[in-house]
């Protein structure tokens, strides 16, 4: 049995031997992933080892294999794992090799810090932006971690000599406790198409508490795109489509139903090519004064259709200005970064240059223990010459992967 | 911030610009992971939306999108996690698209069933290999699914015209029930390194209550093999070696130093000339005799070292015979599979050919939760001439990615 769904080598796509129709295309990514939420739970000891025991390879962090609430006086209910996830290096290793993120915040601190200035970095992970920040000239960095990252963020600052700027807060963003405003946060909290993992409530409630009045934030804007696709490859490999044609000979039809009650949403790499329409702006939100609760949308937008053929799916992503000349897009037009596009899959329908799609789509917050995912409602109608010719709805659950 | 380390799309590795050190190397998958266990949580109520509640794509199976312990009868205390990430159809269309995986598997039933024979399938998932046992010719095939796939193996038994054969049992491996004894139990049990999610315990605690005499595990033989690597890829991108040289100009080693107290397994793809010395088995279990306790060793190999290098991990992988005629491998000469091979990362040191790596290599198994995973305890010895040339210890978190 399987245990996780990320590919990294192609994999033959579903034999054409015994189904008779086979797969066609050049997919890179073969296989396909829905898993959701990953998350690492508290170690348990491991048994007596003496030479471990005798020569652990750095004391200081082999604490930080308890799971922060224990580590730290945070309270963290019910949201152990999610923290507990980014004590794993990897995450950052990934964060950090993402380089047109990294180097996109590197770019944006450059341009706004004036020497002099406070700033917090909310959820700091790697220490990264908040090494970028000293750099850049502030007085005072101060880091808000709530895993067990936090000592390693002092020692980087340490190793860094930015020891007596970079102040670490091993907490969660809610308990953050400071003296006197700040000029500008910083945070990187954007998962999947943006809303995965919620992060932005913690951003939110810091600025609320600590932002001075003509302090920044860091991105100030975010915006949500959709556009219609066909993408025979996504569908077919690396969704519901796998399941039309018959497979080893048998019919497949009842997997097919109950993937479309049980939609989730991905993050493949959306050829620009897919587009049947223009990106169309679903929300945009000024980060400076919107609320928490804009996120979570019930927004109506209309995608114009601009070639005749299929939609299997609807296209998305996020956009954040990090500074006036410093934005971050994960456009499918755009360098690749680790988020991705995002892929709501639809029942396919076809379609005519110059029909239009009336998309309503809302994103609720899911509130189950660890999840930190919105799911989405999605409700279609495609029009034509005026006329409603099709309409759908498919819930997606947000995910992780 | 990122959300999950699956990665489709090669993404940058480290910039060169700010470091002055480069990685280089054709390395396919760019981003690293270790994202452990992945699961679904039981979902929200939706919102009330008028289109969707009167006319739900399929009703039969919007059950399925509550966990099986509510819509079931079995008692799954704390695996609910566990059984709910496989009511995720992308979960079986991964497998399903590994065909060295699922033709291994269907080759091996044509060949060991006979006409009339009764047949368990512990854990069917999307119930493949129940179809084939029932187009092999079983007169009884008995699907075991703990999760909410069952209801779908039994749409696709009647889409198929097996509902006579199959009979699905929507419960826990531990709490089927049958009359008398079966000819064979097929089961695809295996996670990463094989011994990820610990489904063998289920599938013995089946065999031992139901396999007739004369009756047939498949698989009935599990082999663990091992051998040391040098890959400069792996460990520079994938691994530890990600934070050695400086990033953007700042000095990474705390994080260095935290990640070899926090290793991690990892399950990417070997390349075979990375191999020091040839491939040993660590354990080779006879699964119609052996327990689950054997799978959890405590087991010291010879490593030998045929070329001189330097050894910065430990590859690792699994077989399976399944059938007289029909084995599978994850061996990095053969055929890619969805588990690839298992990389356990270690603080690099050279040898030298004719060296010798003494290795105590122990599975222990991880009692948290939903947690399915052993974590691995590695004790190295490197000989020269018969003398200790340098020794080492790591403790390795089994993971799902």
């Amino acid at each position: 049995m399987k245990a996780s769904l990320k590919s990294q080598t192609p994999v033959q796509p579903l034999s054409t031997s015994e189904t008779g129709a086979g797969i066609r295309g050049p997919f890179q990514w073969g296989l396909n992933s829905h898993r959701p939420h990953a998350f690492k739970a508290p170690l348990c000891p491991s048994p007596p080892r003496l030479r471990f025991q005798k020569d652990p390879p750095n004391p200081a962090f082999v604490v930080s294999q308890s799971p922060p609430s224990r580590a730290s006086s945070c309270p963290m209910p019910r949201a152990d794992d999610y923290f507990q996830s980014y004590t794993d290096p990897g995450v950052h290793r990934l964060m950090i090799q993402d380089t047109v993120r990294t180097e996109a915040y590197r770019d944006a601190l450059n341009e706004l810090i004036q020497p002099g200035m406070v700033v917090v970095d909310v959820g700091s992970g790697s220490g990264i932006l908040s090494l970028f920040a000293a750099r850049a000239g502030a007085r005072r960095v101060h880091a808000v971690e709530a895993s067990s990252m936090a000592p390693v963020i002092e020692a980087l600052a340490k190793a860094n000599d930015y020891e007596n700027i970079i102040k670490v807060h091993h907490c969660r963003a809610e308990d953050l406790q400071l003296d006197g405003k700040v000029d500008l946060i910083v945070s990187e909290w954007m998962g999947y198409f943006g809303l995965a993992e919620r992060m932005f409530e913690s951003v939110l409630d810091v600025r609320d508490r600590f932002l001075a009045e003509d302090g920044r934030m860091v991105p100030d804007r975010f915006r949500l795109k959709l556009f219609p696709i066909q993408d025979e490859g996504l569908h077919q490999v690396h969704g519901p489509g796998s399941w039309d044609d018959p497979i080893y000979g048998f019919d497949f039809g009842p997997m097919s139903d109950y993937e479309y009650a049980e939609l989730s949403t991905t993050a493949p790499t959306i050829l620009p090519s897919g587009a049947l329409g223009p990106h169309v702006s679903l929300i945009d939100l000024d980060l400076e004064f919107c609320s928490a609760e804009d996120f979570f949308f019930d927004q109506k937008v209309e995608l114009p259709i601009e070639c005749n053929g299929v939609v299997q799916g609807i296209g998305g992503y996020f956009e954040v200005d990090l500074a006036p000349e410093t934005s971050l897009t994960c456009a499918p037009e755009a360098p690749a970064t680790h988020w991705r596009q995002s892929w709501f899959p639809v029942r396919p329908f076809k379609v005519c240059c110059g029909d239009k799609l009336e998309l309503t789509m809302q994103a609720v917050p899911r509130f189950e223990g660890d999840i930190r995912l919105p799911d989405y409602l999605m409700d279609g109608a495609l029009m034509r010459a005026g006329k409603l010719e099709h309409s759908f709805f498919h819930r997606h659950l947000g995910s992780y992967e």
